[in-house]
């Protein structure tokens, strides 16, 4: 037997499967601090048992963009939490208690004391207001719907373009290092996670030229998300549809 | 950015959605050996793909035990990756390349060189030959339908019996370090997977009296499973109905 150690970092992947949603919990287990990247209301109830259960304190409810297939539950999260705050890009044109521009960080710990940084990393293309967040302690990045595992978002919507994801993809995420691995928002094939190798090899439209791609990606046919109408205006007020 | 690191090990979790299943892909980065926990027969054209994609030779097939709610992808693997065995516990009564007895292990990689090493731990109880698999060197043990998060396997069919399996889970379980990850062969909630130390402390059942546990077990009323006239034997076959 190994002799005990004591981990520092908490990291757990959820899933939602209505819109085959992840999400993701991140901690610092020396000051118990938490964050949650891209909950879904329809499992607020699952997460904040286990952010209680796991006796951590949620400090931000992140979202990778505004989503259109499902609402996002961090309107919920901060009433269960009222010390959690929502934060969102600059440029989503959702409402939210703080923006995070590209190049900025997320903190979650003490300074000096190994604490979970989020580096953002603005990603558009599926929308204005798509962030990637990297992890470069754990090696991962949490891509949301720019990059999918050998697939990618769609960009038939919500200011979507497929040059701007394709210039997203190449420089923001691609020059990550090989070995780091990618978290996506959605998967539908049970398909957990890849890596930026894996991705840069065998993604089957990122591999591609920036004309291809866009070929692609203007021939896909997709049929409208379900949720869209009710997601939408949700999600521009935090998921929550009122006052609050 | 940090600088590049050689990864040794690969890991990766699948989820088959039909039947909640979770299918473990593991690698030894060096030889390029791998071997599959639980695969399923409905996603053995996407673990193969992954498995080429990744440029790993499959080298064994575990099944945690004998499945009743999906049939097993170890037969169809071994007939695309023919140096691949299947592995099974001796007490399972199923056909098999290789019989693993507690207190085995199975590894693949060079001895020597860190290779990858998994303990067999007996963990019979919702079925006779339930095996457990632990890796001391990435802390986490492959528990099957032994210990699911926040629940267990039922134990009322094929062997069952709900002493034997809390025997299992105190005695072989939880005298795991408690930082030990739990990956289990079901989640019906979106877990992807739990500690020693969380189900210890929050397992609804196993935080329970033996006699409490026995009761709780005794009037679960769970439905019969729905694949499990056509899963059971061929999962004695290795998941091939016929002769090979
Ligand atoms: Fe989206
Ligand atoms: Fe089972």
């Amino acid at each position: 037997m190994e002799p005990k150690s004591i981990p520092q970092y908490l990291f757990r992947q959820l899933f939602e499967n209505e819109s085959s949603t992840y999400t993701y919990l991140l901690a610092d287990l020396a000051t118990k601090q938490a964050l949650i990247i891209d909950p879904v209301v329809d499992t607020v109830e699952r997460d904040a048992k286990l952010i209680q259960q796991l006796g951590l304190k949620l400090r931000y409810a992140v979202n990778t963009h505004v989503h259109a297939d499902h609402i996002t539950g961090s309107g919920e999260l901060k009433k269960k939490f009222p010390d959690c705050k929502s934060v969102i890009s600059n440029e989503s044109g959702a409402k939210a208690d703080i923006y995070v521009k590209d190049g900025e960080v997320i903190q979650i710990g003490e300074t000096g004391k190994t604490p979970v940084i989020l580096e953002c990393r603005a990603t558009p293309g599926h929308t204005n207001g798509c962030m990637s967040f990297v992890s470069h302690k754990n090696k991962s990045v949490f891509t949301g719907d720019a990059l999918l595992i050998r697939g990618c978002g769609r960009t038939d919507f919500q200011q979507g373009s497929s040059d701007k994801l394709y210039t997203s993809i190449q420089t923001k995420l691609f020059t990550l290092p090989d070995d780091y691995r990618v978290y996506p928002a959605h998967d539908y094939t049970g398909q957990l996670c890849s890596s930026i190798l894996e991705e840069k090899t065998h993604n089957p439209r990122l591999t591609k030229s920036r004309d291809e791609f866009i070929q692609i990606m203007a021939n896909l046919k997709l049929s409208h998300p379900k949720q869209i109408d009710k997601a939408l205006p949700a999600n521009l007020m935090c998921g929550i549809q009122g006052d609050d």
